[in-house]
């Protein structure tokens, strides 16, 4: 057997579409002593936790706890808890993680309505409606911040629509959640779910979710009892609770590193930290106009600022100029997903990276391949258009 | 909202039912630098992680991976993957952690052919052929170290009933690996499943399965997919194995932290570490029997070294007295479960934390209360038991 030696990560800049980097603080909070899962001190911790995470998805339900997995473990949750046998589910599919939530849905036993719409445009409320109309789904499920296109959905009108039609809204706020507005309770949406290693500026490992009181009552009254034990909400919830039900040994490390990321969301302010996602975002647009390359979303309104998808410049070839990023310069992005593969960029200015520095930092390293491929840019105007656009905010 | 203060856990001794005190080495890689999911340097990270479980397991299978998510979505992996809707399990039931396989096999929708035995005792090899012939269950699932009763079930005779009716064998290591002997493909164990955080020393987060050909033939040979798309092996594995495709973002820093606790029980030995629980344990029980104590596993051969079950005597109070171990010095141990709530103390000693240091701490710590509740126990009686028998190994 080969020689396994001391771990040693290469510094990368993680401009992908997650994780990105982490706070120091966070990481140094990883390696504070483990305690045991009955032990005075961890409740402190889980309760803390449940009350930050409430601030950051803007609400006041109970039943609001991180998952013991990642945040694709946060969507079967959601979903195999709200979802039964032969229930039928409106899904918005925009993208590939509204494909991953049909998946999940039809696992569960569900019958998927399918909306869908073009990869890079964002879902229209109007077909939602119809489809409610024309079928008996008491569900609708959406992905807030479609992370394969960088289109940010519009939630308004669809959870008016909700309201009217007495359904669940279910939204995926994978990649939203820290990073732009998502008011829980003031939208009224059912039930919730995200991950922790992008814009909560946490390592991947655990997935926030949280349920409304109506989304509880119908887990409570549901027929049958869900297909999975480790993720049965009513389960769960009786540790997370006063009670302290032991249901499974909690990931005590991982919990004090979201409980400190979560701290400093509080300490920033959650309004300023959306606002700081959207700056730096729409910045890095600038500059990447400026070197001449064209965004994948047309719709300036729909743009997800966390994550920017740009085509890649014909000429230029996918994974030696990514390889190249993350040789020379330490730069890792993301590579298009699905139909995307091969023709677009995705551009991740997530929680602890959501800021001027790795803008400049990318946008210079971007200016150097492109010139060395023969682009007509010209020397600092990216970093220039940025900049001034941030000193205009 | 209240003020979040800085993390400041307290210094623990965790001699429960795991978490385990973890070797700082390990807590000292999960601040390391996060890379991405595609990063050449992370893939390096699971091809380790991979060899060096199958050494921890003793095994080649192929398919050996940890699970992103605890223990009990380990136990959740290997029961959804094998069993389908309608399959007949027999299922030896000899405490907590029995009852929890029947209660996982019931969801995926499994018909339970239940082994029993009293809580304390080994499951009878005899029982389970009799189940087998009388049933057309494929598949048998048995816990190897039971962790509310501190039973170690032999597993040699039920492994070759397996075999002779070319029945699956499934068997929970949560509690043993890197604990106990445990050899997968010595024994022709199908599945096993395991934790992080006993005997393997690392943070809880992380549970490690594998599976045989057979089992994987059976997976990949099911009638219908399985209700789980986050636990659905052939989904997981296609990242884990060499084509590398996206299937959920791995929890990175876990991944770092498992992989040097591996590295650690690589560099001891895995029978070394085998025998230094064994000694550790019967160490303790040495001394326990010093103190007057009973243990609650009258047969020597079944007592599961890492995890000690001693009756609470008569005149002490089960949470009082747990609250003065750990306020005072600073000791967790574990309460009973089920039945034995109030009755029983678990005493572990696993991973980093079995060694004679503690041992005698907590020994010594079970003397003066003891001593202070008017038991008649004489002064470090029970700390030169415990060094005598370890002197003489």
């Amino acid at each position: 057997m080969q020689e396994y030696g001391e771990l040693l990560p290469p510094e990368r800049l993680l401009l992908g579409p997650g994780p990105a980097n982490v706070d120091p603080r966070v990481l140094r909070s990883l390696s504070l002593p483990v305690v045991g899962y009955t032990d005075p001190f961890l409740y402190g911790v889980l309760d803390d936790i449940q009350e930050l995470l409430r601030y950051v998805f803007q609400t006041s339900n109970r039943l609001t706890l991180p998952v013991s997995g990642t945040g694709s473990a946060g969507m079967e949750m959601a979903v195999h808890n709200l979802v039964e046998e032969g229930d039928e589910v409106v899904v918005g599919i925009a993208g590939f993680f509204g494909d991953r939530i049909v998946q999940v849905i039809k696992r569960a036993g569900g019958k998927v309505i399918p909306v869908e719409t073009e990869w890079g445009r964002a879902l229209e409320a109007e077909k939602i409606e119809d489809a409610l109309k024309n079928s008996n789904a008491e569900v609708i499920a959406v992905v807030h911040g479609e992370t394969s296109t960088g289109v940010l959905q519009p939630l308004e009108k669809i959870a008016k629509i909700a309201k009217e039609y007495d359904a669940l809204l279910l939204v995926d706020a994978v990649t939203t959640l820290g990073g732009s507005e998502i008011k829980v309770d003031g939208l009224g949406i059912d039930a919730c779910y995200s991950c922790s290693q992008k814009c909560l500026g946490c390592t991947p490992g655990l997935a926030p979710v949280t349920f409304s009181k109506k989304a509880y009552d119908k887990i409570a009254n549901r027929k049958k009892e869900l297909r999975s034990w480790y993720l049965d909400v009513r389960l769960v919830e009786k540790y997370w609770s006063g009670d302290r039900v032991y249901h499974h040994t909690p990931p005590v490390s991982m919990l004090y590193a979201l409980r400190e990321a979560l701290r400093i969301i509080r300490e920033e302010g959650i309004e300023d930290r959306w606002r700081r996602h959207e700056t730096t975002g729409r910045a890095l647009i600038r500059g990447l106009e400026a070197l001449g390359m064209a965004l994948l979303v047309e719709d300036e309104e729909i743009r997800l600022p966390q994550l920017t998808t740009v085509l890649i410049p014909n000429g230029l070839d996918d994974a030696a100029t990514r390889k190249e990023l993350l040789e020379r310069y330490g730069i890792e992005i993301g590579g298009g997903l699905g139909p995307f593969k091969g023709k677009v960029w995705r551009i991740g200015l997530m929680g602890y990276n959501a800021n001027v520095k790795n803008v400049l930092h990318l946008l210079s390293a971007l200016e150097k391949i492109l010139k060395k491929h023969g682009f007509p840019v010209k020397n600092g105007e990216a970093v220039k258009a940025a900049s001034e656009y941030l000193e205009s905010r």
